[in-house]
């Protein structure tokens, strides 16, 4: 790893009891019931604080496992994700309790129109100061899109599609609607916004269409830290063009390699340099402070784990019934449409439905690394080196301990190798992973609809240029 | 007055700079322009719940003013709601510093769904342990529709057809989907929520369709306390039908008693009792330790104060471009399609725009009451009595001077002359405003789409009986 390349490291959360180690909402320990209380959340902010995390990413879903067996009983016992509450709006509480931690929410485009999530954005960008991050996904579902009064999903590049439309009117609103120095608050003057400072946009793409003053005033970010996690070959040229950081998930260093640079690629060739995009892979961690005593952990957890609720979630996210498999029988099937590390592998290796549920039960989709401080620390400073990864998703277990646990026994060990920061770093969320402000790189397709005054001549109804 | 009867106070207040009181973010102790940071907003809730408020109640708008001069200028120089950031964002980080404040925040039915937004007020509901309100708005601003990418707005009754489908559908998923004891949080059987407890909802009406389970589980209040500000004929019966809390306004407490009992004869048309629906009017006060104070005060203010800014605001309600008219001209027009009391005021007093200047620069289209704390109370306690309303919506004017002082000022009044709370009662929002228990009224229309098990025989796939 280079002397000053330094680990990235966000917690990976869902306002729900199961995540993706399932069941151990079962542990006498674990407080995942408790997410729809305000102290749940605080409590974890301060904590991940404490250990220097560079934010935390909220995943969200907007519909219900239900290919498992063909319903949800399995879903709602075991709580695969519902209920599940909205990201949003625990974001001001956290903030509230915290200065520098980053705060990834994750929304769907097919939920509203442009123009008021833009507000939203740009509401928690001024409420955190600059620390909102925005994890953008088309929605996979069917179950969402019939919750939604929808026929049925759109086909899958076609989602892309819109949400590219659906970004470029965001970026429209975010980053051309006011001037940096529309807010003069000139009380002599009775001047709040200079008028010739802020303009209406005008969007009339093929998904949306948009007349209208963006309604928040500048926020430090402007457009939030985009974040991304596709995997398909459209899902990556969308993150070659849009991702600020980009979440992927594989099973050994050298595969994960051939993704990043797959993606570092895609940013190059969207004009982009290879370091503007970060990277973080999933992982699952379970330590102690010896390796016996992450090894009872783990063995603790597995006591709790429900390896079939890790098999319904899979099942949602390939669209496979594994129900209907029997035990021994190995596994066969197409491309499912998502998650694809653990479905290759399982077909590389030919593995029955019983292997996949061990190897569902703990770590799940993600790599899982047991052991004491110091062995965790080797083991995330190898996967950096070798496949090229800016930092992690840290899962969790059982929480808050999974959390409070590896901040205790892993970050002193990642930072006595110099792999970890010792201080926060001062500014926005941006600024903090990439060192060159709060705004978007000027390299960034989002740039070209930045406000410039020379656009239009001090006039407010100057369409913009683009 | 009775003697068991006290006054209700919501503060009145919107995420923006400028609100009702126009052109006093230029008075050197007013902080309104930091609406934007959480340190302001959770100061505010401190003071309200030191004031035993009931709530604070926090208007919206998803568009912009216009109408005056035909464009933003003056929106813009004065901040006339604009910028304005999303009221809903900020009610976590107030519900983690108090315990018993309430929130009504605003939100426009054509803004998104009714799946999704179902799952925010849940959300809140849960993370404010059952405090949250909701304020049902149809919009008015042809603005808004062209933001969100629509040829025009909607006619106004059909609004609310579209917004009574939208409430239906909210009951169903807000009331029907979960029962009371589907989360049994079972570790040993390993049951988080009993699938037989749980059922999708099925909605096929004129706008709105859904086949969905309701994303969150049952929070203590269910659906949020609903208010409405409807004064039209069709907003009337609106409200008769869904209004828990209404808001409304006049100019003397005669023309607020037939509002008052026009409103009661329509939630009594609708099924329910007189009672269950709790009435507000805005209100401007302006107090201090004496009388003189309180003028000098008021003087200071109107110093401050844009009466132009004001005048701009009441273009963009009534659609009138007030800047055509000269100073000394008789104003004529026909009716507007919002704001009725000062609108009918001028027209009945055949008003010139020099004196609605004069009407709008403090207090604008609300009562104001200028006087020390004794005197504030005994007219505050006056309007109730003679008009039948049951609390107020209090305007800010100078922030937090205008809350501080009327809590150190004229609470203590109000509460010797036992016409206010000492303390906080325990409870939801809406047990503390009806003393009923936390969930809807059996006689509100949405109580037909409350869960019974009698509907279905313990299978989760039966669909709703309505």
């Amino acid at each position: 790893m280079p002397e000053d390349k330094q680990i990235l490291l966000n917690a990976f959360n869902m306002n729900s009891v199961g995540h993706i180690n399932h069941g151990l909402w079962t542990h006498p320990r674990d407080r995942s019931h408790e997410y729809k209380t305000l102290s749940y959340w605080t409590d974890l902010a301060r904590t991940l604080e404490r250990g220097l995390f560079d934010g935390i990413f909220l995943a969200d879903i907007v519909g219900v496992y239900d290919v498992y067996a063909g319903s949800v009983d399995l879903t709602l016992k075991e709580s695969i994700q519902l209920p599940v509450n909205d990201p949003t709006l625990i974001v001001s509480a956290m903030a509230g309790v915290t200065e520098n931690l980053g705060f990834g929410v994750t929304v769907n485009t097919s939920v509203e129109h442009p123009f008021t999530f833009a507000r939203r954005m740009s509401t928690l960008d001024h409420l955190t100061g600059g620390r909102i991050g925005w994890n953008i996904v088309t929605g996979y579902l069917d179950s969402a899109a019939r919750a939604l009064g929808q026929a049925g999903l759109n086909d899958h590049d076609d989602r892309y599609d819109r949400a590219d439309d659906y970004l470029e009117l965001l970026y429209k609103l975010w980053e051309g609607s006011w001037d940096d120095h529309a807010v003069v608050l000139d009380r002599e003057r009775r001047i709040f916004a200079e008028p010739s400072r802020v303009r209406e946009i005008f969007h009339d793409g093929p998904y949306y269409k948009a007349q209208a003053y963006h309604l928040a005033e500048p926020s430090r970010q402007r457009t939030p830290v985009l974040y991304q996690a596709g995997s398909s070959g459209r899902g990556r040229t969308f993150a070659g063009r849009h991702a600020e950081c980009i979440f992927i998930n594989a099973t050994d260093p050298v595969s994960a390699r051939a993704v990043v640079q797959a993606l570092r690629d895609e940013a190059v060739a969207a004009g982009r340099r290879a370091d503007e995009i970060k990277i973080f892979i999933g992982i699952t961690v379970v330590t102690g402070r010896t390796q016996a005593e992450a090894e009872e952990t783990l063995s603790d957890y597995l006591d709790h784990a429900s390896p079939e609720a890790g098999l319904a979630h899979f099942s949602a996210g390939t669209g496979i019934d594994f129900s209907r498999f029997d035990l021994d029988e190995e596994i066969q099937y197409g491309t499912g449409n998502a998650i694809q590390s653990v479905t290759q592998l399982a077909r590389q290796k030919g593995w029955s439905k019983r292997q996949l549920l061990k190897e569902l039960a703990i770590g799940g989709r993600y790599p899982l690394i047991v052991g004491d401080g110091g062995k965790v620390a080797e083991e995330l400073i190898r996967w950096v080196e070798e496949s090229g990864v800016d930092g992690f998703n840290l899962t969790r277990t059982v929480v808050p301990e999974s959390f409070e646990t590896f901040i205790d026994v892993v970050v002193p060990e990642l930072q006595s190798r110099g792999a970890y920061r010792t201080a926060y770093e001062d500014g926005s969320l941006r600024h903090r992973l990439f060192g060159q402000g709060d705004r978007l790189s000027d390299r960034h397709f989002g740039s070209q609809f930045k406000f410039r005054r020379s656009d239009f001549a001090g006039s407010a109804d100057v369409p913009t240029a683009v």
